[in-house]
């Protein structure tokens, strides 16, 4: 057996999100599939960085899975482009030792958020940008960003829904919001998110570049550890998972 | 009864093209369902510059409509936009003289088809540009672009199937190629067209660019009157429609 680790990006507009679920296209569902072809109608399961919810895309999600096909890595990426959906692309495969995992070896991981700021909707954008046509001060917007890097406890910026076990405390090495003609992009790079936890800061400092809140006021957020204090979830046509980092060393 | 002109976008990936077909999702088929809601039923024809085909967009695509409603211009807009689907927006709304035709007094007619030249597929931009990979001396193609400009029988760069009764001499006011990053886009304003002129000119510019044509062989494709001799229909997901004049005095 060898193990192959993929990179790939994915439209997330015509998905049900990343994880497989019957009755439902998803990104593993579809990539299961051919490689289930591939070896002659044997199951083959893939493991991905992490899920992504419906809607969100990947320009650099990273999978891995085993295989008994000696076909080379090259071939990997050639074969797979032939069969995946036009809705996913297999950008890079490599074989990689055994010891490797795709979900439980990142050591960061990098998503952008698009907000696109444009008066009037823009079709082509629908699925591709969070539209948002209100007033906004993006000078406070970008001087709140560094509020949140470093380690915190990020229960108040995540779903109440999460699932996670055991402590709640991430890692952000970066937060920040570059401006691109009517588009605002965040920028994350931390060592692991909460569920929800990207688009939530997001609609935080939406909040904040709206006034209706402080940058002062996030050290107190943390504190308090309470979901409803902080903004809304922005939608997730405006994610992207963008990069997925693992030791070189291991 | 008056008179509503509407310029409107839309993102055709998602109809069978522009007109209204029966059991197909059409442009003019979601637009005229919204209308007939809006008269409570009763049935409003809406009357555009031109088709588009399957998977063609539009930034500019105007229609009219006549209706008893005596809402504002204004209000036109903003009940329009409250009830077609999102991959549809009415830019603009006024209220024109009964004497003004959407398709009979358009003056010129802008398209652009845009040709992405990565070397891999981009997932995102697979429904908006023409995938086109290979090489291509890029200044080749922008000199040859001009020898379509003037007046011209188009016959050689039509569809065989085209319908259109009458002259096929259409006049182009102006063709030419901009290169941004790795895409090119080539622009088109021109009287009128015959039926996937507008794509045949582009295979036969990609064609002279990868050097299976000469530019000094346009003049000689024109006389022969032949489709076969020009380069290929390039597929309708680069192309837009971009922008519709018509003549201000009327």
């Amino acid at each position: 057996m060898s193990k192959i680790k993929c990179v790939i990006s994915y439209d997330g507009s015509g998905f049900a999100g990343y994880q497989i679920q019957p009755g439902k296209r998803t990104v593993q569902g579809e990539i299961e599939k051919v490689l289930t072809k591939i070896h002659k109608g044997k199951p083959v399961r893939i493991y991905a960085s992490g899920r992504t919810d419906s809607g969100v895309h990947a320009l650099g999600q990273v999978i891995h899975f085993e295989t008994d096909n000696i076909m080379s890595a090259a071939s990997w990426k050639q074969a797979l482009n032939a069969m995946v959906p036009h809705d996913i692309f297999i950008k890079d495969a490599m074989r990689v030792p055994d010891t490797f995992h795709a979900r439980f070896d990142v050591v960061e991981k990098e998503y952008h958020y698009v907000v696109s700021r444009s008066k009037e909707p823009d079709v082509f954008k629908r699925h591709y940008a969070y539209h948002f046509p209100y007033t906004l001060d993006v000078g406070r917007v970008q001087r709140a960003c560094s509020c949140f890097e470093g380690t915190h406890d990020f229960t108040t910026f995540s779903s109440a829904k999460s699932t996670a076990k055991g402590s709640k405390e991430r890692t952000l090495f970066e937060v920040s919001c570059e401006e691109h003609g009517n588009e605002l992009i965040f920028i994350f790079r931390g060592s692991g998110y909460l569920y929800n936890m990207v688009r939530i800061l997001v609609g935080t400092l939406l909040d904040i570049g709206q006034g209706n809140m402080e940058a002062g006021d996030i050290p107190d957020l943390f504190a308090k550890k309470d979901r409803r204090l902080a903004g809304k979830t922005v939608p997730p046509e405006g994610l992207y998972l963008w990069h997925v980092v693992y030791d070189r060393v291991k």
